[in-house]
């Protein structure tokens, strides 16, 4: 009997604000905070933790720098956070799937 | 700008554990909790714990008998369960289809 898809299923992906997260950061190289924070409507705090748990895995990379005088942080995914991202993804499909058959 | 697909997740219902409870239930109008954990991998613990988080909030009944002389205890989706697994499966889908863009 074949898996069901959310054995497979990785909780520092699939965890709902950092899905969101890796999928916005995964239309464009790299996000800027600001905007994933009003995307994904999330306190910075909250948006700041999520980030930590993708990095300290690996899925994102943070880089601050200054747009003018202003600091900015951008995140940006990587090539391991698409590859997760991925998996995910083809996770949700079959879930999709075997749901709707 | 459109809500971004996640925002409007349901935690009770994503965790990926109790999303496959769901699925399963849903497949069934009740399903017995040893098929549930062997189909879903999960430990008697873990399993009973996120079938008490869905109970909680009215997306799964539980009822407890006897096959022969064995107790058994079925878990059986509810139509509020089926209503919020039908909107994690829609926010699924159009997380999806914004990704495949």
């Amino acid at each position: 009997m074949s898996e069901h898809p959310t054995a497979g299923l990785d909780d520092v992906v699939h965890q709902r604000h950092r899905l969101g997260i890796l999928t916005v950061t995964a239309e464009a190289d790299r996000v800027e905070f600001g905007y994933l924070k009003s995307t994904l409507e999330l306190t910075a705090g909250n948006l700041s933790r999520h980030i930590a748990v993708l990095e300290e895995a690996g899925l994102v990379a943070v880089e601050k720098g200054y747009e003018g005088r202003r600091p900015r942080t951008w995140v940006g995914i990587t090539a391991e956070g698409r590859g997760a991202l991925a998996r995910e993804m083809a996770a949700l499909r079959a879930l999709l799937e075997r749901h709707e058959r």
